[in-house]
């Protein structure tokens, strides 16, 4: 096999990019016997030139400046690991439009610019290529843009940050409250000292908008989700969701509906404990599939960490390095415009966790106005505790809009103390 | 988008060359606004012309002549879904040869002559794809081909026979008896009349040749793959797995060592509940795959039936369509020789349940066995059975040859009645 060397522009050396800075090292030679692709990091723009990173690049190679990696004409393939929104999007624009494919981990970019990026790759025949983007190394883009391009997908619904699954089995599994299992994350170094990120669902959330866009063939930002993180998700719900037979999952769900329409959301669920969701424990990542003819699928796998991310990008190379050496390109296709629908019109089966007063009466007016907005009780359990009562209630499919609409009115009534917990429920067999 | 048509032609018309002719007729007109390919089904080569297939084919589609669907000019794409080797070997050479990609789901084929086709399709610049070889629906050859191939994958691990699993999951969840398991299996045809190829893991051990072959790179044939079915499984072997944090569940396992050496077998094993293999019930399928810088990953869904068999087909037909029209195809690579570690030379852990004399001093002589042969146990259980016995082993990881030279001194000791049970065990947190 005649060798073809491909010289890679990297743009961030930091985790992820020092870790495939390593493993280019340390697997080019399998790779070029394997493809007779000859992979070699060229250029690498980082913040501080003299900063040790463990690995050692030939003299030159290191430089501060990020738009003389992107136009030099030693650099075939561009790579950015930097993070943020600007100047990644002008660089990788930049790179694009001089013909040079580019591979992103960029999250936070897609979920916010992803159409404008792939209609300039699209523009100019060359690879836009992400699957770090979303679960880490496990191969999910890929899967959804080729294997299952013919497919008609109804679903994605995905555990697709690290860290509120951790702290959530934490909580399931050793009973730590969340504030507990937050620190031992963060002790870890799963979470950072500012969490928000992660636990108020924004992480998760632009993964749900790239996740929509390559299932759907629909243009889906970050500002499309609905978004519901864990910190509201207490001991009492946990210790319930276990007694139903469920577990408490941080979930990223898009549907296409029948009408075209797409809803996005991130919100904690009730997955039941026989849905393969439910084993995914700790730090791991799952993303969950249904499509018409192909029924359920479900893709696992480390959604974070160096090495698992950077084998991602390093899978995305070797294809954008292959198509460059054959003259082609992935595409996309055309995004088409699509009507988001709000939360409002969402149905879910919901879990309601109210402390009333233990009167005589009290569970009759709760349930009449559950009634009187269309929402039907499917189970109930109450528990006394002293002067009041607590009742668990799961509803069958109702609308958003009636459930909160019942809500309202439930803090409304006197006998009802407060309300605690409100969850989705995921459908059985779903 | 300019539409390019591709004109399909169709090996075969049972149950996944009628749901993929079905599909295609349904997704035709999403696939072209999404890609500008305008799929067809050109022509079919059926055994009866005249069977109603519950599709309305043109007049002069169906044939009976299979030759003549791969020579028309009139056919850009073949499909083989007849099963077999011949015909379907010579017919995907001719394809090949003619410069016609062809789509594949017979494992039987790829993993007895596999070889010859993956050198013929690269001579001839042409795909081979065969998504749906291994895991029916789920997306798992593209996954290993593409995005891990600059990954070091350390073993392939899958449940790939729904058949025993929906088994297994009987005895294990309601206590069948086998047999009682497998007549469900085939009263609901999930198992055929005759179901060794199924239940002596014959099914199990093609599509452990294939997985081999893709994840390292290597010639791996169904005659290299050491197999043992779940015929021998019993009631008391699934009871003591549950009792010891296990389930049984028929795999697949290829591991590549670090001397270069691949070892393939199919054999019943005890899997760590909270392995995610353990969650994978009823007829579904899974392939759990190890790499070095990924780590775990697992890829599920259903490995059987006409409809999801059917969309990886169709996932495969739109990629070779797409490389058919910008004039390239996917590599395989040159596949390497590989030395095939025998399976007496593999490492385990092992359960074993024996049937000994309730004596004082059995105990000690059957130790006394295992340490001669260098086997360590880990841990043992044992339960008075009147005037016998039951003990149960676990081993730490031992060599095959040895455990095999521990039975078979254990069988002639007097004190040793039966030696009902032996499994691997596989490691927790792997």
């Amino acid at each position: 096999m005649v060798s073809h060397p491909i010289r890679i522009g990297l743009l961030g050396c930091g985790n992820v990019g020092a870790a495939f800075a390593a493993l280019v090292a340390q697997r080019a030679d399998a790779i070029e016997s394997l493809t007779g692709l000859q992979l070699r990091i060229a250029r690498v723009a980082v913040r501080s030139v003299s900063r040790d990173r463990g690995i050692a690049f030939a003299p030159g190679v290191l430089t501060h400046d990020t738009a003389a990696v992107v136009s030099d004409p030693a650099v075939d393939v561009v790579i950015e690991t930097m993070g943020g929104i600007e100047p990644a999007r002008t660089l990788i624009l930049e790179a694009l439009k001089a013909g040079k494919p580019v591979i992103t981990a960029n999250k936070e970019l897609l979920a916010n610019v992803g159409p404008e990026l792939y209609r300039a790759a699209e523009a100019a025949g060359v690879d836009l290529l992400f699957e770090a983007a979303v679960g880490g190394g496990i191969p999910i883009i890929r899967p959804l843009r080729e294997s299952l391009k013919g497919e008609r997908i109804k679903r994605v619904m995905g555990i697709v940050n690290g860290t509120t699954n951790y702290i959530l089995t934490r909580m399931t599994e050793s009973g730590a409250s969340y504030h507990d299992a937050l620190a031992e994350a963060q002790s870890l170094g799963y979470a950072e000292r500012d969490p928000t990120a992660d636990v108020e669902g924004y992480d998760a959330g632009a993964k749900a908008a790239i996740l929509a866009t390559i299932a759907f063939g629909a243009a889906v930002a970050a500002g499309d989700v609905y978004r519901e993180g864990i910190a509201g998700v207490n001991d009492t719900d946990i210790a319930f969701a276990a007694r139903l037979g469920y577990r408490i999952k941080l979930l990223a769900i898009a549907d296409q509906y029948d009408d075209g329409s797409i809803g996005v959301r991130v919100h904690p669920a009730m997955v039941p404990v026989d849905h393969p969701l439910a084993s995914v424990r700790d730090s791991y990542n799952a993303v969950f599939v249904e499509g018409e003819a192909v029924g359920n699928l479900m893709f696992y796998g480390r959604g974070a960490g160096g090495n698992p991310t950077a084998s991602a990008v390093l899978g995305d190379t070797i294809d954008a390095a292959a198509n460059l050496r054959s003259g082609t390109a992935a595409s996309l296709g055309t995004l088409q415009p699509v009507r988001i629908r709000p939360i409002d019109d969402v149905e879910s089966e919901y879990y309601l966790q109210l402390e009333v007063a233990d009167q005589p009466g009290v569970l009759a007016r709760v349930a009449q106005v559950f009634g009187a907005h269309g929402v039907s009780i499917r189970s109930m359990e109450q528990d006394g505790l002293g002067d009041r009562a607590r009742i668990i209630f799961i509803t069958h499919t109702a609308r958003e809009a009636d459930v909160q609409a019942t809500l309202n009115e439930l803090r409304q009534l006197e006998a009802v103390r407060q309300i605690n917990g409100l969850l989705r429920v995921i459908a059985n067999g779903s």
